[in-house]
């Protein structure tokens, strides 16, 4: 009879904080599930289940199905439902009715195919219980191996096998494992030995051994009663000499293990629901140790890092496979093998090709040859790095093992960031890390690797880059202040902010290697010099940061770029030269056959705009112009125009603001070579342009020649509670419409001017932050007049449109509206974000972890969107302004525009472009042909 | 023919900035108003049209038509429609077809009425031409009188009348008007004389004259002449003689006055769409100045300012109209001119009786006695003041007039206010400001009448009304830390800020006196003074503040409470002394029987709640519990919470917090006597508890017991970039949820202890700034866990529902799924304003009056429930909420349930209550009634 598996459950219950609300349709499905099947057979060329049921059978339990259906020799045994997990859960540790008894006839199965009993103490069936969840989650959950054996049956193995070491081998092995998993005979803390450990090291001191393989089965026998007294007296628990009562505390203890603190946490980090459970795995015993005859092994059907096509593996003689991972003998390449055992790497060799022709992928799969014969034990999908990925998506495609949209499928979008970023040179790295250089670890906010000497300003990071230095510019946090250093710098390095802080969001614009919010990092601007564990780090020091794993390393680790950025970028290799180069285009090629929706960049500086190009945008997206008002006379201007007393002060510090603009704007144009482009007029906050620090308003004071005090009370006046909900946006541009409509003469100047070189222009004007129709009319107004103006002026016209922002959630509400004015629409899921959940990024730090990791939310929003809230608004906006205007332009230009996810709702929701970063558009592209190709299998089902 | 009106358009169009989006439909309706009746007849007992046609013919052409069609004496005349006015603007000063056909044969009709011919040189018939809007529009627009004369028809009037001065006097007049209105003939500086004066001034001197009176008929005919003359000169244009031509131009003259400066500025302040237009109506001229049996007045039906049922009026013999307005001469009281014309004067009796009974309204008129005959001229429902609004209302209700629906429709819920406030002695105030003692103008943030001494901060405040003083607390600004000090003062005045900042919103829940954004005042808080233009208040000095008009004066003024409060509140009066009572309480009584929606109020102390419930309040529908958490000991252990370094800390501090927690709801629970009340656990951002000066700082060390810098470090640590979208609300408990256990603990504790006293009880605990379900259910789990144990430990159960906050667009747009835990829900709809429209009020001031002024908003969408946006998400919390909970109960909390409009919305989306401040219960309750007595009428019509 199945107990109650022996173990309490933890208070939490398995689906964390949304037990509650999910109980309610619980108990009808728990009726539903007593009188299912619960128990799939496999074995001897048949199965039950196959490698489509992975929901049920977890992965390890669907393949070894399917590879008992391909008559490929598995050991026989059977897999019992992650639905009775679920019931086990739900129902504290009680199994449905009717477990047992199909467990029973399971058994009664594997025992006639195996030709061996359980309990039989002469011919005895000893079996493995493994987790299987959904997912793959190694090592999380507990196994129990050699489960069967007891003092009678140990004696018929030795029998059997006429290896009496190896028989009491395999049952020292399983009391240990028994009373580690189900007993819970373990170190009580940390630190302590291992007691079974303890006991056998006792033994071979007293026997004057060294080594483990010293011990006889003499003494072996010794250590398996000692093992019985040590779980006895430390826990008062017996253990079991009945195998049945084995079986069942094992499978209570796998299926408890779902819930232990590693696997929980586990879920967490990979996003795993706790609901899914995990499948129970029975299978027959087979042994690689049995003699030299055995042997064990895993490989991958291709090379995991590269993905070239070659057999790759290790295997080791006469072991079991727990050996093999444990590091303690050094394994051999699997080559080896063929010398070794010629028939059965034959054998081994025709079954790995059946099975990855069968499965239309690389596996990772593991066997055991037991005296000659080989079983397979295990087959998945082989993880694999992007490189590796898109490789074997590209040569499966040739070898039309799988079609160009599965190639497409296959392939993780961010996987395509390994192509673009620079690399580190993986030795020096390793060193480093071994010699104790790591400083700190930050989030991974712009991937690739950078190296150069640490400066703690911008001016200096653009001073220094001047005299030839690469420069990580390190700073507390970053402002629009800091860009042109952060354009000079190698790397950025901040202590504080999120993956969406302001400079995880200019990098990922820039291309730029970036590490944020490492908290570990005191930075001392004052001292020049950063402070991190026992280590000081001075200003002109070397550092290294890795912006994929967010590693911060002392002294400088050669980088070099990928090869897809020294074709397409620098030129500095042939595209005939690189293969990483040739599966690259391959890939995107094929993706823009596929998908459906257009792909533009966030830019705003000509070299930008070609990355991006070179990348495959089509178009800018998003122009900040704000980034434009930057640098030395150009933020002189600005901050004159901000000081003016009047419109006509304005006016005049305008006017030599727009030659700049102008210029900016040429250059733009035709970098775009008759792309669209999506320019936004001024968005931020006025007091962004001021400065902040005493010294910097004196020179400004100076330097204008006016009191400082009138600065100051300038500064004063612009402060405000929340400037994220404050005077900013087309606020700004309703209140100084002079501000507007300079920015609309210098885009349209720009335009006419390059449209006379003959090259075609097609400028976008976007007014930002609309909540009403009112302030869109008010500012395509000003838009409208200064157009007549420069028509005028030039005796010469441009087609161009005036549209707008959705970012705020009144203006998705009104869309219907604010399309009877507006040309097209752009999402700024940023700001859209931010008021839905009535959430600053720049302060949501100190509960999102915790919202996270506690799922609360499932996702960060400002990562990926949120479809229930903000994707809710985004519908409605594309449903209202298309049914005012059909013909509505519409696209995405906030950061999510480059997350996958995102990208795939925007195609649901019918956008006709995503807008992204330069580095970010091939990540774009693949997820849009994704997006495409899923839908159109969708409705293919349907059908 | 009628030409194009003589003026040139302004460049604006009529209908401002909204003129380009409604464009589209316009040609059409115009098409349609070609062929349209244009001129409705009126006189000799009959009209085309009636008092109901207001939008067609404006308010005075209606009120004509009206008095005709009763037989009521008018002289005969005809309205040119408003329509033709829209039509004139949106064709560039053209009319519509068939006009002047129309016009001549309502001309015609007017002779025939009059017995006299336009233009006739015997008998001639003169007009005035007069404008009339859907909403009156005081002295705004021009107007024309004595329209017909020439020098051929002026001596026709001479012989008529056998009164040659009256006639060239006439002419005179029209001569001076025409030129003026008409041919733009006036003083081109503010400060010039007008031109014509200018030449009756030279004419006087030339003859020795002092008084106008002494110009024979021959000065004025040579007057006559010499207007014409000096015309033609400055304008270049020539005084038309055709007296069609006069009647052509003059209708254009008033048509091109909808647009002039000063209506389209009062059409701004008084909210009139510039798209209503205004008719022109012409009207047979008679006259109250051709001697002494002539006269003319004007009267209310009742007492405008107190609503006494008496008529009250002036007149002046042998004048005309314009004379009793312009104060050259003193009007006499109506009662005398039934002593000087006995038969006219009772004719005017039965007249003003037959006009009131018939509109069942007091009625403000205007009437000329020409020759011993009464003509009317016209009638409109008086303005009034809130007492007399009130007490015509309820008096018409005991005369049968009108029904209570009718009696409760015609008050402005506002209006309440004046029956709530402390007054000033009006004798007192009007010697102040004549004496030159108005300091400045602010915001009417809070209305009523206080004065006191000035003092600077809180604790003066507090100490100073400790020892028997009343003060006025003046502020920069408000903060919660100055709550105390609030409370203690008579009146709060401060410098920034507008109508919802928190001395606002304080101050209108605890019903003071409050004038805001008062930007002349610089005030000085460490010289202890503030200046307003020349004079420097100091602490000490005695000022007094009209929240009702914003008015800061020097001085103290006496106030007194109202006779409501005085009743209500203080019980110093007895209910029967006081008619005002008696008016209130019979609006309010009715008020109850029809409305559906229930009022609560928004309170925390127990005076308030006393307060609020003698205004009707019927439970609380917001306790907010931050504002306990001030003064002394309290905040110490709020402080000691924050800067706790763990949970164990912070359950410390809040074991301190608990008792006094409890201690408030059990003063609460008892002033509620078994209404609900829903308390909202802590949602400001925490470092509004700390203290930010440097000096406090370091008394809260010393007090402490713990290092500036800890303290210092802690509030950086709390420093936001934008709090309003930080960590506060239910994101304080998520992180800390012994903050919400505490505060459960203390509601449910309270609860039980004064449940066995006997009183019921109902908490309803309220979980703010929920955004998603799993944030909800994390707190209710909190909620839940504290009130088994406080059940357990008190052996005693209290029903409780948990409910939220919906005050952020995506709890709206999910709350469906909230729904699933959520007991009740109510809008916080100053933060949903603030989120869905990405405007923080704090910072909305520099944008907002500007948006107000152009109209790119309609509505301050923080005093008023923005419908489209704010009131869609509304709208879809409530559906979507109930589609989920059916009995789900849905009430409001943000500062809008106190706003008339906003119940209305609140009625209409099928809310359960409103909640207000205590002073807003009466206005809340009338509004509500309203909304039930408006939806029934629709229903009714429906049918």
């Amino acid at each position: 009879m199945p107990d109650r598996g022996g173990f309490l459950l933890a208070g939490r219950g398995p689906f964390g904080y949304s037990c509650t609300s999910r109980s309610h349709s619980t108990p009808h499905r728990m009726e539903a599930v007593e009188m299912r099947k619960h128990v799939y057979y496999f074995g001897g060329g048949r199965a039950d289940g196959n490698a489509r049921m992975k929901d049920l059978l977890g992965g390890k339990g669907a393949n070894l199905a399917e590879m008992a259906n391909l008559r490929i020799p598995v050991p026989a045994g059977f897999t019992i439902t992650t639905e009775v997990c679920t019931y086990y859960y739900s129902h504290r540790g009680a199994y449905p009715r009717g477990l047992d008894g199909q467990v029973g006839k399971a058994l009664a199965r594997v025992e006639r195919a195996m030709g061996a009993r359980f309990g039989d103490p002469e011919r005895p069936l000893l079996l493995s219980v493994r987790s299987g969840a959904r997912a793959s989650m190694p090592g999380m959950m507990d196994t129990v191996l050699n489960l069967g054996l007891n003092d009678r049956t140990v004696r018929g193995l030795a029998e059997a096998t006429g290896n009496e070491r190896f028989a009491y081998d395999c049952y020292r092995r399983f009391v240990q494992m028994f009373g580690d998993v189900v007993l819970g005979l373990r170190p009580e803390r940390k630190d302590d030995v291992d007691p079974f450990e303890r006991i056998i090291e006792e033994r071979k001191r007293a026997r004057g051994f060294r080594l483990d393989t010293e011990l006889t089965g003499d003494d072996l026998r010794e250590l398996v009663a000692a093992f019985k007294e040590a779980i006895r007296e430390k826990t008062g628990r017996r253990f079991p000499e009945d195998p049945r009562e084995q079986l069942w505390a094992s499978i209570g203890a796998v299926f408890g293990s779902w819930n232990n603190p590693r696997a929980i946490a586990y879920r967490q980090i990979n996003r795993i629901p706790d609901h899914w459970g995990t499948a129970v795995n029975v299978q027959a015993m087979v042994f690689g140790n049995m003699g030299d005859d055995c042997a064990t092994g895993v490989a991958f059907t291709r090379d995991a890092a590269t993905g070239e096509k070659r057999f790759y593996g290790e295997y080791l003689i006469n072991a079991q496979g727990e050996d093999v991972v444990a590091g303690t003998r050094t394994p051999r390449p699997i080559e080896k093998l063929k010398e070794e055992m010629t028939a059965a790497y034959a054998e081994l060799e025709r079954t790995y090709r059946r099975i990855e022709r069968h499965y239309r992928d690389m596996q990772d799969i593991e066997f055991t040859i037991q005296k000659g014969k080989l079983w397979m034990l295990q087959t998945r999908a082989g993880k694999r790095t992007g490189f590796a990925a898109i490789r074997i998506a590209v040569d499966m495609v040739g070898e039309r093992l799988i079609s160009r949209e599965e190639a497409l499928l296959r392939i993780d979008p961010l996987q395509l960031n390994q192509f673009l970023r620079p690399v580190f040179d993986a030795g020096e790295k390793r060193r480093a890390l071994e010699g104790g250089r790591l400083l700190a670890r930050g989030l991974n906010a712009g991937p690739g690797a950078a190296a150069g000497r640490v400066v703690f300003n911008a001016e200096d990071a653009v001073a220094w880059a001047a005299r030839g230095e690469r420069v990580i510019l390190v700073r507390i946090e970053t402002s629009p202040e800091d860009i042109r250093g952060m354009t000079a710098a190698e790397g950025i390095l901040t202590a504080r902010g999120g993956m969406t802080s302001h400079a995880a969001l200019v990098a990922r614009q820039m291309g730029k290697v970036c590490v944020v919010g490492c908290g570990a990092l005191e930075i001392d601007y004052r001292a020049r010099l950063m402070r991190a564990g026992g280590t000081t780090v001075r200003e002109g020091d070397a550092v290294s940061i890795d912006g994929a794993t967010g590693e911060v390393i002392l002294g400088e680790i050669r980088t070099f770029p990928s090869e897809v950025l020294r074709v397409l970028l620098h030129r500095t290799m042939d595209a005939k030269e690189s293969s990483d180069y040739r599966s690259y285009a391959k890939i995107m090629a094929w993706a823009d056959r596929f998908r459906r929706l257009r792909i533009r960049t966030n830019a705003d500086q000509p070299d930008q705009v070609r990355n991006a190009i070179a990348f495959g945008a089509e178009g800018i997206g998003l122009c900040r112009t704000e980034h434009m008002f930057f640098g030395g006379e150009r933020i002189a201007a600005m901050r004159e125009m901000i000081l003016a007393e009047d419109s006509e002060g304005r006016r005049r510090a305008l006017a030599r603001l727009l030659p700049m603009q102008k210029e900016d704007f040429k250059a733009i144009f035709r970098e775009l070579a008759g792309r669209p482009a999506t320019i936004r007029t001024l968005d931020p906050p006025l007091h962004e342009f001021l400065p902040h620090g005493e010294r910097e308003v004196g020179d400004l004071a100076r330097q204008m020649g006016v009191e400082e005090e009138r600065i100051r009370a300038k500064i004063a006046s612009l402060r405000e509670a929340n400037p994220m909900l404050g005077f900013r946006g087309c606020r700004l541009g309703i209140a100084y419409p002079e501000i507007t409509e300079m920015q609309a003469r210098a885009i349209l100047e720009a335009a006419c001017e390059v449209a006379a070189e003959g090259i075609r222009v097609r400028p976008e004007i976007m007014i930002p932050l609309v909540g009403t129709l009112a302030e869109f009319e008010a500012q395509k107004e000003a838009v409208d007049r200064a157009a007549a103006e420069v028509f005028a002026a030039q005796g010469r016209r441009v087609r161009y449109a005036t549209g707008t922002m959705i970012e705020l959630p009144r203006a998705a509400i009104t869309a219907g509206a604010i399309a009877r004015a507006a040309a097209f629409f752009s999402f700024g899921t940023n700001d859209l974000t931010q008021t839905t959940y009535g959430m600053s990024r720049d302060d949501a730090g100190p509960f999102l972890v915790r919202y996270l990791e506690e799922k609360i939310i499932p996702e960060d929003p400002f990562q990926s969107v949120d479809r229930e809230g903000v994707g809710y608004l985004m519908r409605i906006g594309v449903e209202r302004g298309r049914a005012t205007r059909p013909e509505l332009k519409v696209g995405i230009c906030g950061e999510h525009g480059g997350d996958p996810a995102s990208v795939k709702f925007c195609h649901e929701i019918g956008l006709d472009y995503v807008s992204c970063s330069p580095f970010r558009v091939p990540i774009a592209r693949l997820a849009a042909a994704q997006a495409a190709i899923g839908e159109g299998r969708r409705r293919a089902r349907r059908r």
